[in-house]
């Protein structure tokens, strides 16, 4: 039961919406069991940002994947790893190894590399087969490469990942949150932008990377509490769980608890 | 014994004034004792920010509230929650819920709502009769609506709620600090507003919202060692204390020890 | 063995280049051990930035001492504190204390005090006569005093330290890292600056303070995977090494692992 329990709304998260999913970029196992304990029933998905999970030693990485499992949190490399394996011919190799470390799901982009509408077809169905959540991710590294992206060939791209099977689809924003994506270079959104996005495509299907504090709450009061929000640090798990539910000054009395 | 003790000014914390005041926006029982083993005798009171208090275990932050008592930290729910309760005229259980939880301070603000100047002398009354240490604060969540807010008006909120019973008066700057109280939008002070607060109350009472370095650094150099400060992050206990001391380049030399 | 070990080049940590330095500014030893733990391997030097280590308990210093060195890591105290005890006639206390609390190295910075090129010598000399790794530190804490060296004068102050026997040189950026030293106001580097120090030091004797990600990314992708990088925080020791290894987006495909 929680602290003043009579006062606030009740959200069920782990439903498969309003999804949480929280960028790991190296926190110890201590750490990340503490944070866990007190707001871990708010995540849904961990991702071990970008190559991180390739620099740490393979026994400490399965007792992180234990502790998020542990916590009904499906853990999974970030996309640039999986970049990394596909441009070395190492894609086979990089799903057993996955797999053999207990990633429930795994992340398909090509936020630095080219790959073709064919090709990343394939990719969706074989990681599909295996087993795996499978997410993909649009969006460019380079703030250059990214803005030649319009918010119709992202549709597109989000629309084509679905159909050849996709769970999810992440939009992507980096850890800063900053003229990236759907971000202008002060972190606001880029609503014409945003507008396209959300009416050409499931809304449900898409996970909104938001670092920051402004662009969570920009989210919640446009699609309601449960919409799905990426990239957020551990020691903000909590806060954006207190935006969801109107329990903080940028949301309070104005969210759809939908 | 501290290390290098030789070199360095003393200050006595915890005596009432030189307050510093941490925001804990979700800090789980492990990492929050190893912080308070290291630095927990610089900080007076813990504000649980806006409404986390309310999406975490009961028992979780009866063990939180219990780890800041024995640092000798006076523990307590954010304003938000306070507003939460008032709104959905759940006061008295509030506070019922406040005691049994452990919380030994309780915040009443009115940065969402609306109270009226008696009603707000009123639930000053209630809370100080409850036992509680009674801290009000001054300013509005929203910026549109704090810039409403003049330096007068602010003067005169603080010194009637001091007349009604306050402890302690907090001035809003939220988390971030920027474009909001007496912060611009880069967060530097509007010192012609500070004037007319400094002068015309007394500064003993109130706490200064600080959460950036350079306004800490402001506020020291020009109120002393012993100025109150809130919302000031975990991590930041040292840091502030060390500016306090003049141990930090900001203010070495500079401050009056007092 | 690192998870997902065939996926990445090794480097060689802890030889002496490619240093390291994390900014310790108040971490419990709990959190220490755990962040140590899973990325410990990837860091030199911690610095116990400025004055903290002299609000601490003499036995916390020591036992944060002890954990550093179990991981292989040099710890010393900030340049301020030597400062302090310079204008204060302690140096000899000071360099007798970090020797019983097991610091193995020592600034020695300018930071906010004067003092003259042959004083500077002088003590360079008795440091590193003690027995100490003997770093100095170039730049003032004050950015319009920083403003007034220049490039040259920076340069000079490099070659005469190492000359008079410093083993390292840290390049001032503070913990922000904007408007100081080598960086603009938005955090830059200047450029023409930077080429007069990198072409007339031994840049492997340099450790350039570059406390945010983008400033790590210019110099890793201008120097190599080699480069020395300063006031690292804890929690971005690992995006850094993986920055280093070309395994995040920023370095991806175009870093000299050398």
């Amino acid at each position: 039961m929680n602290a003043f329990d009579f006062l606030t709304p009740q959200r069920n998260p782990k439903n498969g919406t309003g999804i949480t999913m929280m960028l790991d970029k190296g926190i110890g196992p201590v750490s990340l069991i503490d944070i866990l304990e007190i707001s871990g029933r708010y995540v849904d998905l961990a991702k071990f940002g970008w190559g991180t999970s390739a620099i740490h030693n393979r026994e400490m990485i399965k007792e992180k994947v234990e502790i998020y499992r542990s916590y009904e949190i499906n853990p999974y490399p970030g996309g640039t790893l999986f970049e990394i394996a596909y441009i070395q011919n190492k894609f086979d190799e990089f799903l057993d190894e996955a797999d053999k470390l207990g990633f429930g799901a795994v992340e398909i982009s090509d936020g630095t590399i080219e790959i073709s509408p064919e090709e990343r077809a394939d990719i969706i169905s074989i990681v599909k087969e295996r087993g795996f959540l499978t997410i993909t991710e649009v969006g460019k590294k380079d703030p250059e490469k990214d803005h030649l992206l319009t918010a119709n060939d992202r549709l597109e791209l989000v629309n084509q990942d679905l159909k050849s099977g996709a769970d999810l689809v992440l939009m992507e924003a980096r850890e800063g949150g900053k003229g990236i994506g759907l971000f202008d270079d002060q972190g606001a959104v880029k609503e014409d932008k945003l507008k396209i996005l959300s009416e050409g495509a499931d809304i449900e299907k898409i996970i909104w990377e938001a670092p920051q504090k402004n662009q969570q709450a920009y989210f919640i009061l446009k699609f309601g509490a449960n919409v799905n929000l990426g990239n957020i640090p551990p020691d903000e798990i909590t806060a954006l769980e207190t935006m969801r539910l109107g329990l903080r000054g940028d949301t309070l009395g104005k969210v759809n608890l939908g």
